[in-house]
C-alpha cells in the first residue's frame, strides 16, 4: 500500500485495514476517467494484498461525491452511424462498469462511508460495496434522470437487490428526489447512521477492526458467497457453499479460533 | 386517450399524465372476465401513446378493489376428465395473468394508489405496477386462501421480491388475514401513505407530474432496467444496461435536459 | 405422530397442528450428527402426515439453541490429502445441508419460535422455516465467522433472500455481532416479537390455528409457489402457478370455503 | 377452421389435422407484415382448436419461402432521435418476434416441411416449430447478415440449442452461406430428408398421423415439458414435469390407450 | 459391495469396476417400485465405496429393460378430490425421479450398456448415466405416450441435453417410433455401437478399465463440473470450476500422475 | 498490429484479416504464463481494432499446441494450509481461465485451426472461439486427467454447449483417449476437415475473407447474440436481440448492402 495515488488517499488506520478517500474535495470529489480507472487499481490491489482484511471507502471533505464530473467527461461518442456511436458507448460503459465492479470483486469486505452529498455515481459506487453506513446529514439522489439518462454503472441492477422496497426503488430512481439518511437506513439501504462524517468514519473502523480480527479465511468466504448466493438459486447457493468450503475449512484458522476462544486470548492468523 | 371504456375512467389530469379509474364502485370495484381484458387494452394503449409519460391507477369511490366477483367468475371448468380441465384452467390463467401483467410491461411508469378496501386480486394488480402508495385507511389482505385458492395471477410470484420480509410474505399469504396501510409501509410494499384517499391521489399527482417532466428516454430506461435486474445476476443486469443505453445514450434529452439546468429553464423533450 | 424421538419433543397441541421442540435443554439444545438425522427424519414425517397442517418449531428450556455442539461435532476430516479431505467435507455438508432443508422441503408451513440464544446453526435453522417470529428477549448471532467457518448449512444463502437490507446480512454475517429481537423485526428477518417465549408460543399456536383452518390445498400450494418464485424470474413464478393450480383448483375445497362464508359456518377440509 | 386466410391456405387433410400453407408463390412466399400478423392468428387459433392435434406447415409452390419482402418492409423508423428510433425498432421487433413464435406457444406439434428456397426468415420460421424435415432440394441459409443484419426473429436464439454443433451455427450464422439438406440433415437441423417437396409433404402427414391418433393430453404434456427443459435445469425441468403430470396423470387416455393396446383395437381420445 | 440385492446383481469384474446388472429377465427386466427403491439404494453406496472407480450398468439376459411394468404399477392415486390425487401423483413421482437420478448424482461415472429392447424407462435411466454404448441390436423408444403419458422420469428434461437435435428429439417423444442402434449414434445419444451386447459389454469394461486407472480426484471432478456446467452458463461453470479445483489441485494424484508417466509406470492413486 | 509479440505471429495476410499464429514451435508451441497473458493482450486489442473484422488463430509448424509446458508451470502454491493454497490456486486460474477467454469476448469472429497434436489447453483455446475447423491429420485429445486434474481453463464448462452428443463429451473429457478430425467432425466439435494444414489455414481465409466482407455491425452483432443466448432462455435471447438491433438496425450498412446487392457491386461498409 506504498503506492502513491492521484486522486485517492489510501492508508492504513489500524492493522489490516486499508482506508480509501476519494480524494478530489475542492470538486466535490467529482469522477472522471482518470479517476475510476485507478478507483479499480486501487480495489484489485487491495484485494490480494496479504496485509488487508479489510477497506473503509470515504470521501475527503464532507462530500463523499457528487458524481459524474460532467466537464470531464464527454458524452459525444464517435462513429459514423447511430450503430458504430452504439460499439462505442457499450466499449465505455463496460470499462466503466467494471471499474466501479471493482469493490464488488475484491476479496476484502468494504465499508463505505456515506456523507454530505451522495449522488449519482455515489449511488453506483456504494451499491457495489458491502456494508453502508452514512452520517445523519447525508443527502442521496439517484440522480441520472435528470440529465436523460437511466443510471448505467450498476444503481438500477444492484438496488433492487440491496434494499427491500422495490416500490422505494422505482420511486427514487425515477424521481431523482432527494432522500435522507434516516430513509436510506429504514429502507435498509444503509446499515447504520451516525451522527456526523467523523463518527461514521469512527463506525467503520470499528467495525473493520472486529472483523480483521476474524480469521480472513472465513470472512472472505462469506463475502464470496453471500455475493453469489444473492443472484443464484438456494439449490446452487448451497451447492457453492459446500464447493467453497470443502477447502476453506481445511484451514489452520479453525483450530486457532477456537483456541483463542477457550485460551480467552486474542486468535492469530495467518495471512491471506 | 379518447376512447371510452365500459370500466374505467381514463383522463388526462395533467399534460403527460393520464389517470385510469377502476370504475364499478356500486360493486366496490370487482372485477370479472371483461374488466380484466378492457384493463389489459388500456395499458397496452397507453403504452405506446406518446402523449403520456407516466400512469397514475386508483379506484372510483372509497374502495380500490374487493378483487374478484365471485358472482361472474365460474369456478368451473369445462372437461370430460381431470386433465382437459387442467388444459382449460391453464388457458384461462395464462389470459388472466396476461392481462394484469400489461402494467408492468407498460412502457411508461405506473403509480398505484390503494386505497379502503384492497384485497385479493388488488394485491396482484398492485404487485404488477411500479410504485405504491396508499392511503391511511387502506385495508389490505391476500384474501385467496379464504377460499380455497393459492394467489394465482402474480401475488405470490411478485410480492417476495417486492418487500423485504419473507417471514412476512408467508405470514400474510398462508393466513390472509387483513393488514394496514401502516405495516404495508413498514414491509416496504407501499412507499407512502397519506392522510386519506384525496390526500394520496394528490401525492400521485405530484409525483406523475415531476416524473413527466423528465426525459422519457431515460424515465422508461430506468423502469425498464429494474423490471430486467430484479430477476437476473447483476452481471446480465450490467449487460443489459449497456446494450439498451447503447442506443439510448443518443437522444437528443441529455443535451437538453443538461442545458435546461444550466440554463435554469424547463427542459422539454421529444415526444415517445 | 406416534413415534418417539431422542431429542424432539413432538406433539399436537390442536388439531392438525404439530409442535416440534428441540429437547436437549440441558446443553442448550446444541445439536450433533444424530439429532440432525433425527430433525430431518420429523419434518419428511410430518410433510405427509394427512393429520397435520402446519408445525410449529422452537427448543425446550429458555435457550432456542446455541448452534452446533463443537464437542460431539469433528472437524477433522479423513482422507491421505487436500483433496480427499475435501471430498469427506462436501459430503458431509450435503447430508447436513439436506437435512436443516427438510422443513423447507416440508409441505406444511413452518412457524419458527426464536427465543433466548439462537446462534449459528439457529440462524440456518430459522432460515430454512417459513415464518419467524421471536420472543422480545431473544439475542441472535451468525456466529460460524468466530469459529473461522463460513457458515455453511444455509445461512448465507438464504438470508439475504429472506430480509430487506443486504448491507445489515453482510454486518452481521461479517462481525458474528450479537443482534435484539426489535433488530430482527426491523430488518424484516422475524414478523413479530412476542413479550417472553410462552408469549411467543402462544402467538405461533394462534397462526398455527388460523393456517390449520383453512384449505389444506390453499396453503400448501402458497407455500410452494412462493418457494418457487423466490429463486425465479416473475415470468417462470407465474408459469409454474398455472401448471400447479391447474390440478389444485379442481379441489372440492373451494366449494366448501365459500360455502362456509356464504352459510356463516366454519368450512371442513378433506385431509391432505 | 372454417375462416379464410389472406396469405395462408389452412386445410385439414386428415382427421385431427391441420396443414397451413404459406399462400405467396407469385413472390415465392415472401413475407410482410399483414402476413406474420396473420400466421400468429392462425397458430393462436389452431392452439385451442379442439379438432387439430398435429399442423404441418409448408410453401404453396416449389418454395418455402424467401424471407422478408424488402420491398414491403420499411427498414426506416420515425423518431426524432436515435433513441427514439430505437424504441420504435424495438416495439416492431417485439411484434414480429412475438407473431413467429407463435408456432412454438401453440399447444399442438408443428412439423415443418421445408423445401426449395428457405432463406432468411424461413429459418426464424422453422426454428419455433417442433419438428423439421426437408425435400432433398432444399436450399437453406442464415441470410441476415449480407443485408446488415444480425438475425433478430429468433434464429440466433433458438439455432444453438437446436442443433448440434457451435461451430456450425457460427459459420452458417456469419457467412450467410448456403447450405444443402444433406448437410442440415447432417447437423440435426432437419431429423428427416425426403426426395421431393411432395415426398416430404407426404412424410410429415405420416408424422402427423402418427401423433394425432395419440393421446392429445400425453402429446401435448410432451411438446410443452421438452420446450420447458431446453431452456432450464435438469432440476427445474423434472420439478415442472411432476407439476404438470399431477393433472395430466388423471386423464382417462390413459386407461383408453392401455385398453386399446390389450385389446388391440385403435384407441378413441376425448378432444383437447 | 458385499451385499446382496434382490433385482440387481452388482459384481466387481475388474478392481475399482463395479457391475450393476438389471435382474429380472424372465420380465424382460421390467421395473415396478421395489426395484428403482433398490436401484439408488444401489448407487448411493457405489457413489461412496472407496474400491470403486466406474460402474457398468446392463440388464441381464438379452433385454436392457421394458421399461415399467405395468402390471405391478398402479395408476390409480387416493385422494377425496382431483387436487389431492395430484399431491399424490407429485410426491411418488418426486420419489421415483430421485431414484432414478441417483446414478446421476452418483460421484462414480456410469457407463450404461443398452441393449436389446430398451424402451420407456429405459431411455429415462439412460439419460441419468454418463456414458451410454449399444449393441447393434439395440431397440430404442420413448415410449410414453402410447400409454397416454408425458414421459416423466427425466426423458424429456434430460435428452434435449444430451443429443444434438431437437427435431429428433421430439420426432421420437412425440411419436414413440422404435429406432435403431445405428440412428441413436448418429444423433449421439450413445457414442459407440458394438456389435452384439457381450461386445458392448467388453467395451464398457475397457472404458472402464481405462477410466478407473486414472486419479479418481480428477475423474469424478471431471463428472461433477460437466453435470454441473451443462445446467448454467459459462460463467457459472468456471467460476465453479475454480473453487471445485481449489481443493482439488491439492491433491497428491498430480504429483504421482506426472511421476508414472516420466518413469514410464503404472500410477498407483489413493482410494476416494 | 504494428506491435510485436513474444509468442506470436499477428499478420494482416489480406485486409481486414488478422492471423494470430502461437510461435513456439521449438516447444510444439506449449504455453507458460507468459504466452497466455500475451494472448488475452492480442485479442483484447484485435477486439477493438477498426482494422479487423475477422481472426484467424493457427500454430506455427506441424502442431497446434501440445498444451501446457509442465516444465514452465508450477503446480506447487504458497500459502500456509490448505484453505490459502485454495484461494492462491483460485486466483491464478482466474488469471488463467480470463486470459483464454479472450477471444470468445473478442468483438470479432475468431476461426480456430487445428491441425497436429492439439490436446490439453489447445482444446480449452479451440473451445474459446467461435468456428474451428481442423486439417485431416489432428490428432485431439482432452488430456487433463492424465495429469490428476480435471480440465480447468474452459473446456469442461464449453465443451457440453459446442457438440451434439453428451455421452460423447464424457468418454473424451473422462478417457483422455485422442480422437481423430473425423470424429470431431461427426460430433460437430469442427465445422470442417481439410486435406492438410495449409488447406486448413487455406479455408479459414477464404472464410474469414467472406465474413470481412460483410457489414461488421452484422457481423460482430451476430456473434455476441449467439454467444448470448446459448447460455440464456429463448425469451431472454430474444430479448437481448430486440435491445441489440435498436441500435444496430441504425446503421448505414443496411442502405449500402442492399443498395449493393441491387447495383451487383461490391459492398463498401465503415470501419467499427
Amino acid at each position: 500500500m506504498s503506492q502513491t495515488y492521484n486522486h485517492f488517499n489510501v492508508t492504513s488506520p489500524a492493522p489490516y485495514i486499508a482506508h480509501v478517500e476519494i480524494n478530489r474535495p475542492e470538486k466535490l470529489n467529482a469522477f472522471y476517467q482518470d479517476m475510476w480507472m485507478e478507483y479499480a487499481q486501487i480495489f484489485n490491489t487491495l484485494s490480494h494484498s496479504p496485509d488487508v482484511r479489510s477497506i473503509i471507502l470515504s470521501g475527503a471533505g464532507p462530500t463523499f461525491t457528487v458524481g459524474l464530473d460532467i466537464h470531464k467527461t464527454s458524452l459525444a461518442f464517435p462513429g459514423s452511424d447511430s450503430a458504430r456511436k452504439a460499439w462505442e458507448i457499450r466499449r465505455r460503459m463496460a470499462e466503466f462498469q467494471e471499474c466501479i465492479s471493482a469493490s464488488e470483486k475484491c476479496e476484502k469486505p468494504v465499508i463505505c462511508v456515506l456523507h454530505g452529498f451522495s449522488m449519482g455515481l455515489a449511488i453506483d459506487i456504494a451499491c457495489a460495496t458491502d456494508i453502508r453506513i452514512s452520517s445523519a446529514d447525508a443527502k442521496f439522489a439517484v440522480k441520472e434522470v435528470d440529465i436523460g439518462l437511466a443510471a448505467d454503472i450498476g444503481t438500477l441492477s444492484r438496488l433492487p437487490k440491496i434494499v427491500g422496497s422495490l416500490s422505494w426503488v422505482k420511486d427514487v430512481t425515477l424521481s431523482a428526489r432527494i432522500f435522507s439518511a434516516e430513509e436510506a437506513h429504514r429502507v435498509g439501504f444503509v446499515s447504520a447512521v451516525e451522527r456526523d462524517k467523523d463518527a461514521a468514519v469512527k463506525k467503520a473502523l470499528e467495525m473493520a477492526s472486529l472483523i480483521s480480527a476474524k480469521s480472513p479465511v472465513a470472512v472472505q468466504g462469506t463475502k464470496a458467497i453471500v455475493n453469489w448466493s444473492v443472484d443464484r438459486t438456494v439449490a446452487d447457493g448451497l451447492a457453492y457453499t459446500r464447493v467453497w468450503n470443502a477447502a476453506a475449512l481445511q484451514t489452520g484458522d479453525v483450530g486457532e479460533a477456537v483456541g483463542a476462544t477457550l485460551g480467552k486470548r486474542e486468535a492469530r492468523f495467518e495471512k491471506l
